[in-house]
This record gives C-alpha cells, sequence and structure tokens, in this order.
C-alpha cells in the first residue's frame, strides 16, 4: 500500500449516503406516482449529447455553463443540460410517438456554474411535459398536476403564479427581465434598471404601471375558470401576476412559478409554453407546455416543513448471531423473515459480543433486533428487542410476523 | 425557424422511450426489493471524480476507456467508470459509516469502449457489496442474495459458478488470464495460448492439469455447507470451477460468476471478494465482498425467457372528451378515477373526433377507454370500452372502480 488516494468529491458534487438517498428515493417515487396518475409515461436519455445539439438551444453564450470535452473519437460532446434540448431530440428522433406525448423526465443535468447553498453542479432535473397539443387543456392539465403534486407531498401554502407573455409583446427582453423582478426589489429599483437600460425615467414608469395592470388574457381567462371548476380557488391555489416573466425567453404563452408562504427560500418550480422550441429540431412548429420541479428546493422544503419520513435504513430487523454453533438457527430466522417480505438483515460474524451487534443495529437505526440464545433455540422462541422503546420479549418465532405491521 | 439541428444521439448512447423505461424501471424495482430484502441500503456517488481517483485503482493504461477532460476551472475530471471506485472513495470520505456497510448502487457508468451487439458506452450498473466484514457469513450472503435475485425474477437455469483465487497463487495474470478461458476455448487452445506466453508445452500442461484439478480450498467448503444447509443444490444451483478466474487481478479470495443455461449470449454477472482495493483509499486495508449484476444482459434474457411483463404504458383508462359541452364532466370522470389510485389521461383536446382518440389510446397501449356522450352524461352512466377485446358496455360512473382490479 504505497500511495493512498485522495478522497475528494469535485466541487458542487454530492455522495447521497443511505439515509440521504433513502428520503430522496421517497420523494421521486410520490412524484412518479403523481405523473403516473395523470397519464404521464417515463423517458430516459443519454448523459452525453453532441455539442452541436445542446448548444443549438442555449447558443455559443452558453458554453461557460456547459460541461463541454472532445471524446476520444475527437468527437465534440456535452453533458446534459437540461431535459428540454433532449425532449426536442426525441420528438424529432422519434416521428412515430403517439402525439399529445406526455412524458416525465426525472435524471440528473450538470452545470458549470458557480456553487452556492442550494446550487450545485449536479442535480436532478424533475420535468413533466405535454408536446404535441397547443389546446388550453394541456395548459390546464399541467397546473393541474403541479398543484396536486404538492397537495399530495402534504404541502398547504404552495400557489402558483401564472402570467401570459402576450402580456409583454414588443418588448425587449433585457426590460422584461427587469420587470420580472417586481415582487423581490420593487417598483423604484425596477424602474431604476429600466432606466438603465435606456428607458426615460417617465417611460419606464409608464411601461412598468402598462405591465402591472394588464387584464387578464383570453387564455389566462379560460384557464382560471377551469381551475375554479376543479376547485381550486383563486389568489389561494393560484393567482395573476402580469408582471411574472420566468426568465427564459422561449416561452410563448401561459407561464407558471411555484412558491410556498412557509418556505421563503425561492421558487418551487416554474414552467409554461413553448410552441417554438421543438421546431428547432424537428423543423416544423410542435406546440408544447411544461413544468420543471425544482427538487433540491422541494426536498429541502418538505424536509424544512416535516413532510419527508424520517428513514435512516429500510432494514426493519437485525437477526443477531449467538454463538457459531447457533448460526444456523439465526440464518433459519432471517430466511423466514426475508422470505415474509421483511426487510432483514443477520449479522455477518457468528464471533461477535451480541453488545457490539445491538450497537450495530442502533446506528443503523434499524428498529427490531432478534436474539436466539441456547434457551430460545430450545424451545423454538426468540427474544424480540425494540431498539427505540428498549423493551424486549420472547415470542414463538411466526409471531414475528406481526412486526410487519 | 432557419437551421434544423441534427437530431443523432452518440454511438454507444440510448434513448429509452416509455416503454423501454416502463420495463427497465420494473426490473430495477425487482432488482432493489431483493437487495433491501436483504438488508441492503442505496449509495449515490456523483457522475464526475476528480481524474486522479479513477486512475488510482485503473492505471494510466485504462486513460482510453475513461472520458477523461478538464473542466472549465482546468481540473481534471472524468466520467464514472465503475461504482467499485466510488465506494471506496465512500468509505474513505465517511470514516463513521457502520461497518460492515452493505449498501446497493445503481446508477450509469460510462466507458470509451468499442460498441458491439449489448455493450454500450453509457449503460447501467447493478452493484452490491459488503465492506467491512472477512467473514465467509459475508461470501455467503452475497451468494446467498444473488440467488435469490434471479429466482425472484423468474429464472430457472440460473447457476452460480465458483472458485478462489487462492487457487492461481504464485501465477502470472496473464497465464490466469488464459486459463480462465478452458470452458469457452477448450484445453489445446488454452495450451496454446499458454505456450505463446512464454511456457514449454509440457510446463503449460502440467500447470493447466494443476489447476483443474484442484481440490475445494476451505472457504469453498465452508461457503458451500452453508449453501447446502440453505437448501441449495451443488451443481445445479451453485457450482465449484478451478479455472475460473474472473480477469480483474483486484480479487482476492472466492470469486463468482452467473450463467444461465437458457441463455447462452455470457455471463449474468460477476463479483468476488476484493480485500485490498478499499485500501488504496483508507490507507489501511477494509475487507470487501461484491456483485455486479449486468442490467443490459439480465434486461435481454429476462425478455428473452419472457419474465418481464409488456407495459407499454402505466396509464389505465384514457377519458375521452366528447364535445366542448360535455368537457367539464369527462373532467370530473378523470379526477374521480385518479383521486381512487387509477392511472387516467383525459384526452386534451375538446374538438377532437371520438374515433381519432380512441386511436390515439390504440397507439399508446391504453386498455380501457371512457366515453361520456349526451346520453351517459344524462343518466350518470358511462361508456366503459376494452381496448384489447373490443367489447363495450354502458355502467355506473362508481362501477368504474372495479377496473382497478
Amino acid at each position: 500500500m504505497t500511495t493512498k488516494i485522495n478522497p475528494q468529491t469535485l466541487k458542487g458534487f454530492r455522495d447521497f449516503l443511505p439515509d440521504q438517498a433513502l428520503q430522496r428515493n421517497w420523494l421521486i417515487n410520490k412524484l412518479k406516482s403523481v405523473f403516473e396518475n395523470f397519464g404521464f409515461d417515463p423517458l430516459e436519455t443519454p448523459a452525453l449529447e453532441y455539442a452541436s445539439t445542446l448548444l443549438g438551444k442555449y447558443g455559443e453564450e452558453a458554453d461557460k455553463l456547459l460541461y463541454l470535452f472532445e471524446d476520444n473519437g475527437k468527437r465534440k460532446v456535452g453533458l446534459r443540460y437540461d431535459q428540454t434540448v433532449p425532449l426536442a431530440r426525441v420528438i424529432s428522433s422519434y416521428q412515430n410517438l403517439p402525439k399529445p406525448f406526455k412524458r416525465y423526465q426525472i435524471q440528473p443535468v450538470w452545470r458549470a456554474e458557480n456553487t452556492q447553498r442550494g446550487r450545485f453542479r449536479e442535480f436532478l432535473q424533475c420535468d413533466i411535459d405535454i408536446v404535441g397539443e397547443k389546446n388550453i387543456l394541456a395548459d390546464f392539465e399541467i397546473v393541474n398536476i403541479v398543484l396536486k403534486t404538492f397537495k399530495t407531498l402534504g404541502f398547504n401554502k404552495t400557489k402558483i403564479i401564472i402570467n401570459d407573455r402576450v402580456n409583454f409583446k414588443g418588448l425587449e427582453n433585457k426590460l422584461i427581465n427587469s420587470i420580472d423582478k417586481l415582487p423581490k426589489i420593487g417598483e423604484e429599483k425596477v424602474i431604476e434598471e429600466l432606466t438603465k437600460k435606456g428607458l426615460a425615467k417617465e417611460e419606464a414608469a409608464k411601461i412598468l404601471n402598462k405591465i402591472k395592470t394588464a387584464q387578464k388574457t383570453d387564455n389566462i381567462k379560460k384557464l382560471f375558470q377551469l381551475l375554479k371548476n376543479q376547485g381550486y380557488q383563486e389568489n389561494t391555489d393560484f393567482i395573476y401576476q402580469p408582471t411574472l416573466a420566468r426568465g427564459l425567453d422561449y416561452y410563448t404563452g401561459l407561464i407558471f412559478e411555484v412558491i410556498d408562504d412557509d418556505y421563503q427560500a425561492g421558487s418551487l418550480g416554474g414552467g409554461g409554453r413553448y410552441d417554438n422550441l421543438i421546431g428547432l429540431f424537428t423543423g416544423q412548429n410542435i406546440p408544447a407546455v411544461g413544468f420543471a420541479f425544482g427538487f433540491d428546493r422541494i426536498f429541502e422544503a418538505a424536509n424544512y416543513l416535516k413532510l419527508i419520513p424520517d428513514i435512516k435504513t429500510n432494514t426493519k430487523i437485525l437477526v443477531t448471531v449467538f454463538s457459531p454453533k447457533l448460526l444456523q438457527k439465526s440464518i433459519e430466522i432471517a430466511s423466514f423473515l426475508r422470505d415474509n417480505n421483511i426487510n432483514t438483515e443477520i449479522y455477518l460474524n457468528d464471533d461477535t459480543k451480541l453488545d457490539k451487534q445491538l450497537k450495530y443495529a442502533d446506528k443503523k437505526g434499524i428498529q427490531y433486533v432478534v436474539i436466539i440464545g441456547p434457551d430460545e433455540a430450545e424451545k423454538n422462541t426468540i427474544k424480540l428487542k425494540n431498539m427505540k422503546t428498549g423493551e424486549q420479549k420472547i415470542i414463538n418465532q411466526k409471531d414475528l410476523l406481526n412486526v410487519k405491521s
């Protein structure tokens, strides 16, 4: 053993140890079950794509945010940056897919951004999209599933903010981006930003006022009626906000953003209608609407609100090994439990003090420990210890199955 | 719409469309449930690691198989090549993990290899490992879970081939690699290879014969006794093969390989004990034993043996929309089904011929279609059509829930 390798992870990249992995999987499975409940099926795409595919949407200036490199075959390639570009590529590659194509996609993406609290270079993206339907029912379906998702997770104060990009018609993107900040920085600062971007002060105030007081568009009215029919409350569950812009300029119609009054650290996701993007790949306009759940944010918020069960392990029982002589008995009990679908560990050493075995169960967070000493073996009983309460009792082996419930 | 982006995927990389993704997820969930049944918990590690971490184990000559590049911060990084190195790094980074550390890990890995049938550049790795226990019980646990996994999946003729690397003590790796090929290429060719590698012919034959006739080691005897006690049959479920070597030279003790008599395209996985590898990271020897399931091979074999259900979609019912006037009724039925945990799509356009909606359900593989026309709406009934049988009947709305079973 000459050189010891330095066990560092890269900045912005994370290991998920069992407790975190289990909690994250819990959340992923909840999300999947709602998505499938609404008739969305999964899609997976490769981690690496041709650089030209990735740059097609974002343009050369996105270079710095992408992980781009040359592979061994001198191809210019890059890591998946989002799941919208791969979706567009898939729609283009498989023309025969049934439309509307409703898919969810939950895979990591990679961004060479500066890291900060809650912002990573590798993170899970969690998207739902409906491709090939321009009817407002598709927008409604997205808003409906988003609200249902948060309610299913146990969030009580999430609200979806809605606007129509039509409200910004004729305005430059850089101006729109300033107006978008209104709820965060206030009117004065927005006008200040707008003047810095070349508007006269009165002009800036006039434009801001026009946007602020814009009436609901027809599409918003239709959507809101559908949401009301569905039992959602305006201003509580959904709200119109004419200054909402959602940065990305590829949105073409309704846009959405989810916030939660109990969790102020930022939005929990966003989306909208983008009827032109997929055309970059297919050569023909294909309408689409979707939503990206901010997985890390939702995970953090759900943890903060204690909505995620405190899972340390999925193992229910540790069967200890009293002695080499009684090993076979312990193996049999472990097999019996496993065959009855109880997640069970057996201690993997037949020459270890019981005390050490109990400590192991405790450290791993395993709730029950089974002990089979000479007495128990003779009488076909077992000693069951609840590691949480400390309570222990002698029971018949078959009664062990009641632990399940 | 000026330039159309070319929608190519990279060679050796795959999209998984809904039907494939669902079938793969089915297999992943089956594997996970067995792993958790045996008390293994999940671990996840980053896609990117420092190149030095990856090269530490494989050595510079592995360069060509790794996806290595410089990131924007001039760090030399690489894509995950396997899950053993990340596991070793994790063990080293988190010294406080309870030992034995039993984890499963199911993530993609990337290898810049030549592609061929069944060999990809991005593929799912599926590993179980026990770290920190040298007792034979850990080896037994691995063999036991491997056999249980294949039985659970429905494989009837899988068998685990077992050997002890001790049988090769004193032999050079290049010679071992030739002997390993015995079942594939036969005795004559092995001896030919050995002579090409510098042995005299008689010497080659003598060495091969010595290995072929090597008696079971103590560890193999102990393991086989445990397997017999567990109800497994020697030669049917497990078999001793003294020439088995499992390429990788980091194995230090028992080694395993799974084959299936009904599927001859290659082994379904392999593993063994590697007591020195983790020390490269921790600086101290930590024993370990594990197994890597060949996910793509198992998926292919399971499909070939018809063990994987033919899932085209997870959606059970499509609720059609008869007319704009009856839209609200359809939305209500869809919500009712969803609230009762039946995966349901609603057709997302209220101005589409019924015929087209039925074709959509058929193309997606949705089994049931609900139709609510004026008659049905008035009488609070629905028309339920089974797309597989063509059968249709008028039922009360609440009876729709029976579709579930």
